[in-house]
């Protein structure tokens, strides 16, 4: 059971991260690499050679602009390849999102929201799961956590409110 | 090995049968339902739990416009949901896709193209190659016939060229 | 006579805040829970039927990208829910307009505008003003005082230009 | 109890007739009236003036592209307004929502999908339904219906597909 | 020789302190209301009323979001209205830009550039000069003066970037 | 007075004669020439020559993509230009309507809606009623026709709505 | 001297048969491909080898949707190369043209229009036109061309109108 | 060998500057110019007439917002036009991007991303390339560079990665 993330530059980082506390938590072994489909077209060949006879079962793609990586890769493999489309600074990720989303018949890309780092690892995880029944454990637990999270802050709101304005 | 398929309308059929198509292609075993998050959300509430008692391992949902189909079931099961915005009469698809692919933290949605029937069958295909060595194959054989399908297009517009304008 | 707040998540809480600020002006009685779409879609259920026995009113919906909290409800209920598309990082809040007021024949959301708090709140007094005179009669010295701050307003302007370069 | 309608113009009516036979259905009594914001300005005050003196309990109106017809009803009343984005030849209807939708802090307009003539009726019921408990049933009973076409195009699909595949 | 210039709310005033510099800089005499065609619809008739019996010659309406001042006042004068529509938080003014630009046939508005201020005031200038000759030998030195500046900041990048890498 | 009329391609005919309409009606002396900022650059400067040197009182422009007719001929002129942004078969029109709106300071285009030849010809006439007090009365007749117009079609749909449904 | 065109699509035709005519025209040797960045990666591989070794000079691609194809040729080689950003169904082209134009720093793609067919062409003989005299010539020559063809159009329209209103 | 660079305002120079850095690194004499297409027409004029006779091969313009600069140089020279499309405040770019992309058949832009200065530069060298074979070896070189450049930060980050989490 093995995820190969890639992102295409250094400053998708911090999204990146995301995916890995995700998958970390989930405990699902992964790899990050930095590989750009366009600086080292011949470094991503390589990659996706290696993902496979490795047994690499889901591949996450992060990358911004002209964001071409998810789609090369599911070009050239039938692992799925998870999208992510980074925000950009002038066109708020659109341009990303178009990218990573609109790919022509034949070859999907399971794209997850705009720098949506969590998601993706999570998307993951959820694939596995169709073979690995751990994780799905590990995902309804999530979940429930998640579930809890909301009803705590549920909680909380309602009484902050109500010491603040007294109804 | 089984694949639900919802669909929000009876208006995006002709996309779901392309998703057909392809899971018959490879072989899949999939239910095809017509069910609305918002005017049958008590049967889309059955239908997810059916589908985890019965061991659906990945879920389709197709829906336009404010399309919250594919949400609403990720929203409630840990099988993974791929959803398909669908192409809208006004907006284009717009309203369609980021109804469907900006999913919070937490919940993804696997997001193909706009009205992207095929690419949705064929992710599905992939995931479940995870778990199913066969389908790999099968993924494997598809995508070498549509290699086979663009060079013989390649093929055939030069001949067709050439004798346009003898060139 | 009461209103139902819902938000989506902790961080839409400056929007709600001015939401109940005009209620609170025009004293109309809601509470105001935080509760997910997607991470709870229980307890929105249970939300719904309790406001539909404690004969809530008028339901308010915030919620952000993808953002199906007020569809959700709205296909749950015949109470008119209210959406307000909250203002989103990347895409500016185009998202959740489009995931909030495009919906699909059948099932109506009164939308306002992108992270419309006080605007949520007075379509709330006005639809609640239709049975409950007393309202109809706040809202009108509201519009009177909006009207005396625009005024104020255009005084000041006349007078510090006026001051500033002498005309 | 009563509804009044305003399109912009006589184009509109398509839309019109789809607000009107769901207001017909619910038996809620309604008048229609073509006018501008734009060519009509003293009929369009003359307008809201009779529909405050009239007990007017809901208005909505139709209009498309710099669509101000909604936005200028509700600066001169307290009466719940509900605009209806035509679609537009050019820019699909962006225009039309935006205008309609994005108002600013005081005035709210209740805005529903582009084009979307059945929901503003749906909404104009729903809100009155607040005061008149039948609506209530009308609006019940039509939910259910709507439930029962969905189901029903559910069961005649699966047949189709059977017969059609023998799957 | 009159221009009268309302924008819709105080904070649009930074954009409209730039017409009103323009307008000095022309020496045409002008005056600045704040007023809302929502909230103060009286106040902006009696305006225009005012207006067209003053022999105002030239009205500029800033307004952002759904910005309907300038059509409003379009609608209610033959006198020629520009429209500047202002730049907003979440959409960036593309809201306010359709809702002034994309007026219905028989009532234009003269739109200039998201907050376009100065711009403003120059069309008005031009407006006007084609009653008042006095104003295009202004006009004509504004253009000439624009020029100059364009040239001596090409002269003083060209001394700038030799100096600063020897080239 | 004189309006000089531009278009960049033939095929922006049909809305152009809906400005030569317009100005037919309001009898102001017009020609119309076919020039394209990028094909015929010397013609185009030639052409603003000569409507200086001729007094041309005002200029209308209509392009379509990137369509910079109207921002080249401002740039040359101190003449109030007009600029009709044409609706475009890939983008609707937002091509033309950024390109011809979003003039910087200094030199403003006053657009119309997206191929609104009706409101280019009606804000020329508006522009020259400055100068020309008989196109003011010819401007008011033409705000009251197009009100009786309304109405008329306000007339025609209750009766005919009263005919075809009885109530 | 030779140019290399790909088309991802056999439906991308009818933009490419006209760059093609545009390089018969211009007699600049050529040659078309129908290949897809996703379904024959490893052609696309094979394509740019060959074009380096057989020393091509330019490379013209059009593709639409998630249009990787110009990128992906872009990153492996230093041949210019120019992009095609195809009109698409649902989204009119904006997902081709940002998928195509915007490309990360290092890799530029020369983006004419969307399905600007005959810019690609006249761009392609520009840049070659840097090494080959005789072709600025043939550039001039149609430049001339079209400035005639503008031309002759200005005086029919003038004589067509002239004849049908008789001014 | 000759690149001349235009932008449209000195606001531009940040952009620019990345251009010339990339042209110094492949010395490659240039000249830069401010020069704006609306407020300098006549020196646009000059510039484009002294690059034909001083040889210049390839022309860079920069501008944003309605941005004519790069359209109305190609309009005037067969000379190959690289046109940068600049971020803006309001809209993020995509008013500069349709207005540089966007260009009519007949007058093509090589247009390169928003704000997009390293690639113009990239691609003039491209361009050259053609004629000037030392170049080409230099673009070889730089496409290494990057290629190592990012090998360099993929090995940084897994080490920086393991190191902090012990993985």
């Amino acid at each position: 059971m093995k995820v190969a993330i890639v992102m295409g530059s250094i400053s998708d980082k911090e999204v990146i991260q995301k995916t890995q506390e995700v998958l970390i938590k989930f405990r699902v072994p992964h790899e990050v690499r930095i590989l750009s489909a366009h600086r080292t077209p011949k470094e991503v060949d390589a990659f996706v050679q290696q993902a496979e006879n490795q047994g690499v079962e889901v591949v996450i793609a992060a990358a911004g602009k002209a964001a071409h990586l998810a789609g090369v890769l599911a070009g050239k493999t039938t692992i799925p390849v998870i999208g992510i489309p980074m925000k950009t600074g002038d066109l708020g990720g659109m341009d990303s999102l178009l990218s990573v989303v609109q790919m022509p018949k034949g070859i999907p890309v399971a794209t997850v929201a705009i720098s949506g780092g969590e998601n993706a690892g999570i998307l993951a995880a959820q694939m596995l799961s169709i073979k690995y029944p751990e994780l799905k454990e590990r995902l309804k637990a999530y979940k429930e956590e998640m579930r809890q999270g909301v009803l705590e802050k549920d909680e909380a709101y309602k009484e902050q409110w109500n010491g603040e304005d007294g109804r």
